[in-house]
């Protein structure tokens, strides 16, 4: 055997497809079993995996170039609920054997797109072929200043509740795509219907109020399973109560079309999940500080809310508490 | 709504079967978005990912304590030859709807076992509904003295080549297990075919080497595509050529029988892969203290060859090169 001509396709298709996002200098180039790492001094390493399926988190016809994108703002989303400055990210690819190199040549420029914008380059992956539906598993790592990660079990009775950008648009978006007729039957506009479509396909996830909210929050957590049974997972561990104002959650323009043609629609705006936006606590002295730092960082804050002493969450509407069939968003 | 009643179905199963693994202070119970790792100090991290997909990397009908334990294994795999000790790991896990209690206990209890036998914790997780076949995904942590990560590309000519273990048993045990009939034609005793069929069901990582890989190697990497083929990348990032004396690769008594019923296998032997050894270089003046440590280590190694200038690798038997028609497991 002559070693020089005997790459495997999955090398070529590695060295082809990946290895240009594999950026970092500890990537070895996608060339070695690992990949290296020293720790910024001083810092702890943040470590979280999300990943999607096809069928599951997105749909089998999304363009590929969004697919690794989804994935990687997932995690993104994670780091950034912690107030961690990403540093990279493993990936697990599951592809079916006929995979066309279209699909892979954008799957891999989408994601190569995100890892350079949110400076979170690729460090290593796994790359199999699967008999099933097409899945990208992601692990990625940030750093925070040590003992500075922001828990979600942290938050004190007294604390404003905040969250960024806007709820229910991802949970709107997929029920636009499974149902071709509610658009119609809801009388939204094109444009609405797209901006809904949009949040579903591409989350956008707030790393760029990591920073202000490592400094102020005193619990924060990623919302990605619906804003009611997130923030009560957020009480839940802080030992705390809660009380939304539903008046005051954040909703898009598209969003409130959708909520004045089927009021019933709430419940999947604060249940339905997908959103990756930050819910997160802070003491009423931090409030203005961090208002300021989110308007420089270009982020929409909204306070929602208040943390209490004692047990549950309580989603408030024109002064009685909402009854919600089922708060969030589970896989069983 | 109150959320003291309010956790759901993936919490439950999440808290059930996976929270007992998250031995790790900075897994925080799997109660956060993420973990959080302080380095240790004066030594680099070591990440690396890999997984297993039901059909692919493991029969549906194995015993379901064995596919976390292989999937984690693989990975072990990886920090040994690089020469790290384990800190953590994160997992990914899709998993059919209908997926009964009972897989899951005993899934967990297997993984669990390894995770405390390799000191390798759960560190967070991801656990996914799936329409497609159970997978599980690792990305395992481990570290190294900074600057010291045994690589593949640095292997020098005039290196020895030395193996862990034995090669090809777990690929031929995967030809017992797709046909029923081998066994018979071979005249294989139960017993051979019991070893060969565990080395495929359950990786023997070589993590009590790591120590001795990462003092003395001068290149290394694991051998989990087939030793032929992985051979020749080592070479090839190293920019060296090797030959490997076939009469010498350490072989099992169970290979051995079957190698003597029918002399062809040796291609499946050399290229079949899943052997989770270690191949590595080292110079021969350290070859006996490398020696002394691997007996120290209670771990089989075994010189099968030399690194010399030039390119390429060769197999060599009787004298003559051998030919392989696919050098090294592909995906693609």
């Amino acid at each position: 055997m002559d070693a020089r001509e005997e790459t495997s396709a999955e090398e070529r298709l590695i060295a082809k497809y990946f290895r240009p996002l594999a950026t970092h200098p500890g990537a070895l180039g996608l060339g070695d079993d690992a990949a290296v790492l020293t720790p910024p001094q001083g810092r702890d390493l943040v470590l979280t995996t999300d990943g999607v399926i096809s069928g599951v988190h997105f749909f089998p016809d999304d363009p590929p170039e969004t697919i690794g994108r989804k994935a990687l703002r997932m995690n993104l989303s994670d780091l950034a609920a912690k107030g961690a400055t990403p540093i990279g990210f493993l990936m697990s690819v599951a592809l079916p054997a006929n995979i066309e190199e279209n699909w892979l040549g954008a799957f891999a420029s989408g994601l190569g797109e995100d890892a350079r914008r949110y400076s979170c380059p690729l460090l290593g992956g796994d790359t199999d072929r699967t008999p099933g539906p097409i899945s990208v598993s992601i692990a990625a790592f940030g750093s925070v200043p040590s003992g500075k990660m922001v828990r979600r079990a942290t938050a004190k009775p007294g604390d404003c509740v905040m969250v960024t950008g806007a709820i229910g648009d991802a949970a709107l978006g997929v029920l636009l795509r499974r149902d071709q007729h509610l658009a119609e039957r809801l009388r939204l506009s094109e444009m609405a219907c797209a901006h809904l479509r949009e949040r579903y396909l591409l989350p956008q996830p707030r790393n760029a109020l990591a920073e202000a909210v490592l400094r102020h929050a005193s619990a924060a957590m990623d919302v990605s399973d619906g804003l009611a049974g997130d923030f009560a997972k957020l009480c839940r561990a802080s030992c705390v109560a809660g009380e939304v104002d539903v008046g005051r959650i954040p909703l898009s323009d598209a969003a409130r079309a959708v909520l004045a043609a089927d009021p019933a629609l709430l419940e999947t705006v604060l249940t339905g999940g997908d959103d990756y936006e930050i819910v997160l606590t802070l003491a009423p002295r931090k409030l203005s500080a961090f208002q300021t730092a989110a308007r420089a960082a270009d982020v929409t804050v909204t306070e929602i809310g208040r943390v209490t002493a004692g047990e549950g969450t309580r989603f408030i509407r024109d002064g009685r508490p909402l009854k919600l069939t089922r708060p969030s968003y589970s896989h069983f």
